[in-house]
């Protein structure tokens, strides 16, 4: 994922406060003998995925996911046909699902994770990514990846960075794709999870997902989820959302140079505009934090010349 | 950590069956174009670590931090003088602190291991292996490491490999010396965990450790563990005990090459010997399907040139 030589460093973001931010922070902690130099298995960087990485609009690519495959499996489950939120779902009444509010995405979420083995559950999700397409672009949700940022972790990379994701996701889900689109391997992946059941099925060892959580990487638990997987403190965070707030806290709490990142969408045409009011991706008390502590925020619209790569230029 | 020009490979293995079958293992994954070839990023190793990189006897290292810890904390609480089992530690009545099982040791590593930041704690341990020595030898807990694993380790790194602990031991108990000692960095040491919560003390994050277990990595959790924190399969799998015998048959399941070996403690006068029997890691099932499954056992006696890298040779 070097860039190659026709590729400039951080091609599709504009010249301004964002890009100088990112650029002048690699430069002071990539100088050897300069007073903010770190060595390079000190240089973690972490990143959320959804509104981060890729788009959340107009919900979350997971719960898109987790209703294609309760519909898939309702041949299975009868007992759906009369079942909250279930019926709802396969009578296509979304209003009355989203009605059940966080209980009703619970379940649909658990159905949709679990009683499947860990193998099985990977070839599901690469199934639905290879046929599945985003509502509004019609492109693959693989393609609804942001280009600046993938720019970004190449950059950081090629500067001895170790990237991370740190997603409310499901660790699993994310696993699917994160090596092959964003060139994050396995176990540089940390997100939400359930309990695994270890289990001899014919004489062959399987883990199976069960649906009580183990573990919410969201909010206070992303750096948790940090120490626990890493533990280590980043020296760079990245995100877009009041849910990555302590995330970002965390990462700048730390001595020495340090640097934290927001996306903020800004950009109704290209992608979409939403902050403080979004019941997905809200991004409020970070925005005010960010504004106080001098955290890099990125316009989308002011900032990045391109979103998708799908884009025309 | 890569043997210097002087260094033997494995020189501390004696020629034999156990030295021929992990030389011949990684010659076979490591041969471009041959049929066994493994590309480097899946070239994934996992060790225990009580009993298969340092010494687990007369008991775990860890509880004799955590009886240690309890008697330097005893000051600030006058309660655990008439508390069980805190009395027969304070009282120095260790078989009266063993009669009380599971339950008395969980509550003595619970006592050692929450109430104190992440950060806190990691001083914590750190001072403790300074100044602590081991009850048989009067080494340093950190040179009750076994030689011929440094260079095992040492070896397969030099090979592509990349190596993880994946232990039922405090995983931020292990993180304080795994890199300096193993070589091994925090991000790939998985064990046993508890919760964290995230507070702000005078406005500064802190992560405290909670008595909570979130995650036991033992028996069947290693597998778990290996899924949820590496999110793929083993292709190597090293360990010692009963606790570890589902890490090695979830690392033989997958296709392709594969190695699992145990380490067979079966030298009294140089460490000790001990299997189906032992109180403290147990192996005995392993033991059995080794044979049967044509998993590699290290006679330690036998394969062992050298255990401690302290030995005058």
């Amino acid at each position: 994922m070097t860039p190659g030589p026709a590729t400039q460093t951080l091609a599709s973001w504009n010249d301004g406060p964002a890009k100088s931010a990112i650029t002048a922070f690699v430069a002071s902690v990539t100088t050897a003998g300069g007073p903010d130099f770190v060595p390079v298995p000190e240089r973690i960087a972490v990143f959320d995925n959804d509104g981060t990485l890729w788009c959340e609009q107009p919900f979350y690519n997971q719960f898109q996911f987790a209703l294609d495959r309760v519909k898939a499996l309702a041949p299975q489950h009868s007992e759906w046909r009369s079942q909250e939120p279930f019926q709802h779902l396969l009578a296509g009444d979304t209003n009355a699902l989203l009605a059940g509010g966080e209980r009703s995405l619970a379940a649909i979420m658990a159905a949709a994770h679990s009683g499947i083995t860990s193998e099985d559950f990977d070839g599901v999700v690469r199934e639905w990514l290879r046929g599945a397409k985003h509502p509004k672009s019609g492109q693959p949700y693989t393609s609804m990846i942001y280009q600046p940022m993938l720019e970004l972790l190449d950059y950081l990379r090629s500067n001895g960075f170790k990237t991370f994701i740190v997603s409310g996701g499901g660790v699993e889900f994310m696993r699917a794709f994160a090596d092959s689109v964003y060139g994050i391997p396995p176990e540089q992946v940390i997100g939400s999870q359930g309990k695994l059941r270890y289990e001899l099925r014919a004489g062959r060892p399987v883990l199976v997902k069960l649906p009580e959580p183990q573990f919410v990487d969201d909010g206070p638990g992303k750096p948790a989820g940090i120490q626990t997987f890493i533990g280590r403190r980043p020296i760079a965070a990245f995100g877009n959302s009041d849910g990555d707030l302590q995330m970002l806290q965390w990462t700048m709490a730390g001595p020495g140079p340090r640097f934290a990142l927001l996306v903020h969408h800004t950009d109704a045409v290209r992608e979409w505009a939403y902050d403080r009011a979004s019941p997905v991706g809200r991004l409020d008390r970070a925005l005010d934090e960010a504004a106080g502590s001098g955290w890099t925020v990125v316009d989308m619209q002011r900032d990045w010349k391109r979103v998708f790569p799908f884009e025309q230029r």
